[in-house]
């Protein structure tokens, strides 16, 4: 069994989880989480810090274990979009607690100004453009991204990686960069989760509105894009996660 | 030139896009809002009735913009992939806008139980079993879903008419439900707005970490799933916003 300090900690893992799935970040109140976790909210800064820290220390608990459900074998891409298009529908608190992230964390593109003094510039450079954060400590003030979070950075550059030695080994098109096939393949199999206005107007509108048509189509397309190599019986199955 | 009230009211809808785009819409301050404006917050709601009516006002009229800007011709929907990307690229803070919609209206997965009693079940049942909100008027502490908007229902359902007339004439695949069409290449045109954190890590990791060079695989993603149907000279363009 777990020790007690252990449960508590895991309890307010599970209880952060929920509170930040429901209500982001900032909308987050860790009085809620003591709450939901049986216990006190100098308890849950003792253990972590600060909401944000307690964020990242959940995200990267979530990051783990989509990477222990979903494994990228990248001579079968449609596969893995199938699996992930299923673990996020099977678990649609768990997108949303990593979309709130993105969002909450994402570099505001609009922030250069002192917010308080103008309103804000309509136009705005284009992402590509913004100087990535440096990978020193940050103020105590400000939000970790999680784009510089290490954990997820090494498992992303992990995939990538593992899609390169795919394509020179003949799996994959080599004309695709690899970050391009990555990100393409995640974002179909994510259509659904991300653009719930268009799933309520499809349960209309689509000639057959049931989810697995909607996974059908996501896998079609992933298909149609990366097809499947064929399997060669001696080489053993390629897994990354 | 308009009248007084008009830029008023102009100038509250500059203002809270501005404000709802870096804070979110819980996140968002009247009171910031109306300072912006240079008005007072009593005129913001006179206006406006609350900030979650604000907010669809601004929706409505962000949609209206990226329906001009943006045209779907479903003979070329590679380019309409394009035209979205370089929209939406140009004016992050409108992406952000409407990503905020998405997570704050979506209807919360989680919700069933009274959330004060319970830290809420970790299984959910998928959301295409969701029943979906009846069109009637929503209680006044509710807030209404983007996905019951009219104006966004009708402009969905027009493009989604469009993709099925296109079928019907050949330029398209019949086989996709075109609501799978309509989601899947808006989907790709936004890979790398909704993947922020991947595309810190694509600005080292890519053979071209350009912006252009991501343009193009949208556009090559969109082109290997719907091809572009050949020009007919006699046939005038297709346009629907």
């Amino acid at each position: 069994m777990a020790s007690t300090a252990d449960s508590t900690q895991d309890r307010i893992v599970a209880a952060a989880r929920d509170e930040f799935a429901r209500h982001g970040i900032a909308g987050a109140r860790v009085d809620r989480i003591a709450k939901a976790a049986r216990t006190s909210k100098e308890r849950v800064y003792a253990y972590f810090r600060s909401k944000e820290k307690l964020y990242q220390h959940v995200a990267a608990a979530e990051l783990a274990a989509a990477a222990d459900a979903v494994h990228l074998d990248p001579a079968d891409l449609p596969a893995y979009a199938g699996q992930l298009f299923d673990y996020f529908t099977a678990h649609p608190d768990r997108y949303r607690f990593i979309a709130w992230g993105r969002l909450e964390l994402a570099p505001d593109p609009s922030d250069a100004p002192d917010p308080s003094d103008t309103p804000g510039p309509s136009d705005i450079p284009e992402p590509a453009d913004t100087p990535e954060p440096a990978d020193t400590p940050e103020p105590a003030t400000a939000l970790e991204p999680v784009s510089t979070a290490s954990p997820y950075r090494d498992a992303i550059l992990g995939k990538i990686e593992t899609i390169r030695r795919a394509q020179a080994a003949g799996d994959l098109d080599p004309a695709w960069d690899p970050v391009d096939i990555m990100a393409v393949v995640s974002q179909i199999a994510h259509t659904w989760l991300d653009q719930a206005e268009l799933a309520a107007v499809a349960r209309r509108a689509a000639d057959d509105p049931s989810s697995s048509a909607r996974r059908t189509a996501v896998i079609r397309a992933v298909a149609a894009l990366f097809p499947p190599a064929p399997r060669r019986d001696s080489r053993p199955l390629r897994q990354d996660s």
